[in-house]
């Protein structure tokens, strides 16, 4: 009666996870996390003030996704909070280093349960879905390194669990009023990448993204590198929900029936 | 700069987790979950319908405390969505056996990260906290006795940390528009149980609560037992932040410092 392998829906876009998916996830977790060595990380909250998300650019180049919660304190009409819904991981980060000058570059992750509104519920198309981040932070040159490095270091875990993966360049309005103008700077430069794989028959859906910010958060949280200048940063996000998809479609539904080499690293 | 070991607020009742607190939350985690042996567990997510939040009861009992989801699609005014965020863990789990007779009672574990919208912070009083919960179901017996050793297996796993805790029965309007005689009918049945720790000086809070919810739930979800009688529900929940505050208040606020026992114990 109640299967504890299949996730349950509770609404379009919002599943119940069974142990046996969350083991999977702590597990890849733990292998993400090891990809950056012993650095600071955070388990961060699925709420964040909105003028947090609003200094990160997310409110107005996402205004559609954005969810934001309501109360009635008193009982009457719903209220607006100061909260909206975590729309990503490391948007809870850069307040940490607010008008901090950075001696030297710093690299941190993060996981959260992020929300998004999104509109239609097709596979790997979640409201509620849960994702790891890798951030680093500082000067222009080190942060520019560091995107490419971890885009193929995220693309060779990725591969290492048996998925075919594709990088392949993106944009996404994250940048504002400037959202045009950064869109396209963000192709031309190739600011952000996303990497892709197949999480059903026919469909293919970015499992994780790669992004230079340049200094995006630094010009908003007034962080600096060593040297006084705005600083830089850029994060390697994992769509977790996704991977397991991908990595369903891949070694069949049952994970205990994946291959024991996978089963036997992951320790599920 | 970043300390590691300190949580960081983000807004009131809203924190940021650092590695080293959420190791043990894992590790309390693992321990509650033992206390059931082999059962089915689930992760919830942080949001879940506002229907099933409302055959709950949990909106028109506690409408001060719920957090709406609004978003605005077309960018557009907002509006109010499907979704509350998860104010209770278990009332994800109801749905699960709606309509469904159960031919044995069934116990499980469900963990969810739950949103109240607190009107102040002070320690121990956050808006945005960690839940997890043993919930049990079956007939009205062993319903009642369920829930009478799991609030001793609850005392005696939080003493066993350290902590000197005391059971106190309790009320509260969980019971929907007869949510008064309920309130009274909880006292003198004793159907609502918390245990108190002192989670800072001259401050003592629920750190868990042990209920009976008699035929509420099996009303609202048409379950029934093996009889075909409504079926009887009850619930063991832990604050997990609390017990953290609680452990932190006992054996002092560095978690490497803690007695080696309980450090090896809990395996941080």
């Amino acid at each position: 009666m109640l299967n504890n392998a299949d996730p349950h829906r509770a609404a379009d876009g919002v599943d119940l996870t069974p142990s046996r998916d969350a083991v999977v996830y702590e597990a890849l977790k733990t292998e993400f996390r090891a990809l950056s060595g012993d650095v600071p990380h955070f388990a961060a909250p699925p709420v964040i003030p909105f003028k947090t998300a609003e200094r990160a650019g997310y409110i107005s180049s996402f205004p559609h996704l954005v969810g934001t919660v309501y109360t009635a304190p008193t009982g009457a009409e719903p209220a607006v909070t100061d909260l909206v819904l975590t729309p990503a991981a490391c948007h809870h980060v850069y307040p940490l280093v607010e008008d901090v000058t950075l001696e030297e570059p710093m690299l941190l992750t993060v996981e959260a349960c992020c929300f998004r509104g999104e509109a239609t519920s097709e596979r790997g198309r979640l409201r509620s879905f849960r994702m790891i981040e890798c951030v680093f932070l500082g000067g222009a040159e080190v942060v520019a390194q560091w995107r490419d490095s971890a885009l193929e270091q995220v693309s060779d875990w990725l591969s290492g669990l048996g998925l075919e993966v594709d990088a392949a360049p993106a944009n996404d309005p994250f940048f504002g009023s400037s959202s045009r103008v950064m869109a396209s700077l963000q192709r031309s430069e190739e600011l952000k990448w996303e990497v892709l794989a197949a999480v059903d028959a026919d469909l293919v859906q970015a499992v994780a993204s790669v992004n230079c910010h340049r200094e995006h958060f630094g010009e908003s949280f007034g962080f600096r590198d060593d040297e006084g200048a705005l600083g830089h940063s850029a994060c390697a996000a994992v769509g977790l929900d996704r991977v397991l998809l991908a990595l369903r479609h891949r070694h069949g539904p049952d994970t205990a029936a994946w291959p024991r080499q996978l089963t036997a690293r992951l320790g599920i």
